[in-house]
C-alpha cells in the first residue's frame, strides 16, 4: 500500500478536481444555458461523470479514490481501511475539496467566500439522496468485487444517471455537500439543508454496507 | 451459480433501479427542459444508457441482469435458465421495478398511484417495438457470444440508440412498458395501450432468438 | 472465417440497423427539436455512434462489421477480402441498408419511398467527405493494427466527432449516401448530389489506404 | 521505437484532425445552435472528447499522441524523448495543427486566413488554463503509470470535463492557442491574448512534472 502521504496527496487531489469540476461545470452550465436549466444540468452532468472517470482511473491505485466521507467510512467498516487513515482521508476529502469549491469561484472570477441560498428540503430528495448513496455505496462494492476494472466507468455513470433520476441531483457524498454550500450557483444549497442531507446519505451507505456483505460475499466464500 | 435468492435481489434490485431511473430522469428531464422535448430525450437517455452500463456490469456476475421479461424467456427457450427460474425472475422485475416507478414519484413528489394516459399506439410504434426489442436480443446474444467484457457497453448504448431510432422510444421490455402505465409522467404509457406493445415487444424477441441460433452458433460447433 | 452466407446476413443487418438508426433519429430529433438543429444534431449524433459501437461490437467478429462500401473496397484492395465476396457485401449493404431506411420511414408512420431535396454540394462538403472518409479508413486500419479491442469504440467515436466537424455532418459511406437520398427527412440528400459525395469518399478512402501502408505496417515487417 | 519519419507523421496528422475537428465542430455549434451558447458548447466538448479519443488510440503506439508542445516539453524533461525530437514533434503539431485549422475554414467555406478578435483574458482564465494543464499532464503521466489501456480514454475524459469547468474552456494546449488565433470563430482567441495563456498553460505542466515525480514513482522504485 502506499504511503499515508500519497495517499492523502491522491485523495486531496481528486477531491480539488471533482469539487471544482462540479461546481464549476455548473457556473459555466447555468452561465451559458440562457435559462434552460436541462441544457445546464447536461454540460454539468457530463463534467461531472468524464472527471470522476479520470480521477478514479488515475489516483485509484493510489488511495482508493474514495473523494467522498461515505466511502471512507463504508471501507473503514469493512475493515478495508484503518478508522485513522478513514478520519484522514475525510479531511483530506473536506479540505481540498472546499480549495476546489474556491479555486471554481477564482477562475470564473466570483467572489471566494459565498454561502448557498439554495433551499434543497423536503421528503422527496432527502429520499432521494438516500437512494442515490445507497446505489453509489452497492456500486462501488459490486463492481471492486467482480470487475475491477469497470470500476471507474462504472462510478462515473452511477453518478452521470444518478443527477438525473434523484430531485435533488444527487450529491450523495458528504464534503462535497457542505462544500457546495459554500457556493451560491448553479450547484449550491443552504448550509441549513446540509445536516438533513448528510443524514439521509449516512443512511443509504449504511444500509448499502450490510446488504453488499450478503449481495457480494468475499471470493473466499 | 448464485443462490435463488441472491439472483432475485439482483433482478429485484436492477430492476428497482433501472425503472425509478427511467421514469424519474423523465420527470426531472420534462421539468427543466421547459417544453424542448429533444433536450428532455436527451436527458432521459443518457440516464438511462448510464444506469444500464451500471446494473449489468454490478449485477450480470450473479443473476445475469435481465431486468427484462424478454430476456429471461428467451433464456429459458435455449435452456440457459430453468423455466421456474424464469418465472420468478419475471415476478422481481415486475414487482421491483413497479416499487421503482413509485419511488421516481416519491422522491419527485408526486403522487405514487397513477395511470398514464399518454396514448402509444398504432402500426409504425409497434413495429418500432418489434425491431427494437429484435436488436436488443440480437445484441445480448451476439455480445455474449463473442465479447463477453462489452456486454453491458454494447447493451446500454443499444438502448441510447434505440430511444433516438423508433417512435416509441423503444421501451424494448414488457415489465417496463407495465411499470410506465402507471407512471402519468413523460416515460408513461396509457394502459390500454400496454397489451400490443408486449405482444410486439415478444415477436421481435421471439424472432430474434430463432435467428441467433444460426447467425451466433455456441462455440462447440 | 464464417461461411458467406452468415458474412452476409451480418452486414446486412448491420446495414439495416445503421441506416434505420441514422434515419430514424434524424426524423425523432427533427421532430422533437422545435427547430434548434444543434440539439437535433445531438440527438442524431449519439444515436449514430451509439448503435455504430454495438453493431461492430457483435457483428465484427462475424463480418469484420464493414457496412460500408468504402470499407469493403479498401479491405479488397489489400487483399483481406476476395474481390467478389467485397461485391457480395456491397450490395447486401446496399439492399438491406435501403430497407433500414424504409423501416425508419415505417416506424415514424412516413411514406416508405420518397427522395430527398436537401442540397448537399459545393466544395467545402466534398472536402468534407474526403478528408471525413480519409480520416474514418486510416482509424479502421490504425485501431485494427494496434489495438484491436478498442476499434468498435473508435470508429463509433470517430464518426460521432465527424458529424460535428464537416461542414457535410460526414456521411463517409456510398451505401450510406445512397440510402439517404431516398429519405426526405433530416438526414437527406438530393440525389443530384450523391455522384459526388461518393467520388469525394472513395477518393479520401484511396489516399487513406495508401497512407496507411507505411504508417501501419503490418506486424512482421 | 517507430522511425523519426514516422512518429512525425503520427504527430501531425494527429494534430491535423484534433485541430479541425476542435475549431470545426465550433463552427458548425455555433452556427447550428441559434445563440444558446450551452448547446454550441455541448456540441463542440462531445466532438473534442471522441475525436480524441480515437486519435490517441490510433497514433499512440506510433509517436505517443502527443499533439501538444507541453506533453513534449514534460516527455523531454523526463527524459522519455530526446529533446531534439522533442523539438521537431513541436514543429509538426503547430505546422499540421494550423492546417487543420484552415482545413476546417475550407470546409465551411470561411476565408482561410483568419485572426481571432475574440478576447480570452484575466485571471480567471490564466488560472483556468494553469489548472488545465496541471490536471492534463497529471492525467497523462498517473494513468500511463498504473493503467496505460485507459489513457486515451482518460485524456478525452478530462477534455471533456475541462471545457466545462475552466471559464477559458481549457486550450491546455500551446500550439491549439496559436492555431485558434488564426480562426476567428467559436474556438477562437486573439493573438494579443496568446502568450499569457501560454505562460499559464507552461506554469501548469512544469507544476503537474515536479509533483508526479512524487506521486507517481516509476515501477522500479
Amino acid at each position: 500500500m502506499p504511503s499515508i502521504g500519497r495517499r492523502l496527496a491522491a485523495e486531496g487531489i481528486g477531491s480539488f478536481f471533482l469539487f471544482a469540476c462540479v461546481i464549476g461545470s455548473g457556473i459555466m452550465a447555468e452561465h451559458l444555458s440562457g435559462g434552460n436549466d436541462a441544457v445546464a444540468l447536461l454540460g454539468n452532468t457530463i463534467a461531472t461523470g468524464a472527471i470522476l472517470f479520470v480521477l478514479i482511473t488515475m489516483l485509484g491505485p493510489i488511495s482508493g479514490a474514495h473523494f467522498n466521507p461515505a466511502v471512507s467510512l463504508v471501507a473503514a467498516s469493512r475493515k478495508e481501511l484503518p478508522w485513522g487513515d478513514a478520519a484522514a482521508y475525510i479531511i483530506a476529502q473536506l479540505g481540498f475539496g472546499i480549495l476546489g469549491a474556491w479555486a471554481a469561484h477564482l477562475m470564473f472570477e466570483l467572489p471566494t467566500l459565498q454561502l448557498s441560498v439554495k433551499a434543497r428540503t423536503g421528503l422527496g430528495q432527502w429520499t432521494g439522496e438516500a437512494i442515490a448513496t445507497f446505489g453509489l455505496i452497492l456500486t462501488i462494492l459490486g463492481t471492486v468485487r467482480y470487475r475491477r476494472e469497470w470500476v471507474p466507468a462504472s462510478v462515473a455513470l452511477y453518478i452521470t444517471a444518478a443527477y438525473w433520476f434523484t430531485s435533488s441531483t444527487s450529491f450523495a457524498n458528504p464534503a462535497i455537500t457542505v462544500a457546495r454550500s459554500l457556493s451560491d450557483t448553479f450547484a449550491g444549497i443552504s448550509p441549513a439543508d446540509v445536516p438533513l442531507f448528510i443524514v439521509a446519505q449516512l443512511t443509504g451507505a449504511a444500509l448499502a454496507g450490510i446488504l453488499a456483505k450478503w449481495l457480494f460475499p468475499p471470493a473466499i466464500q
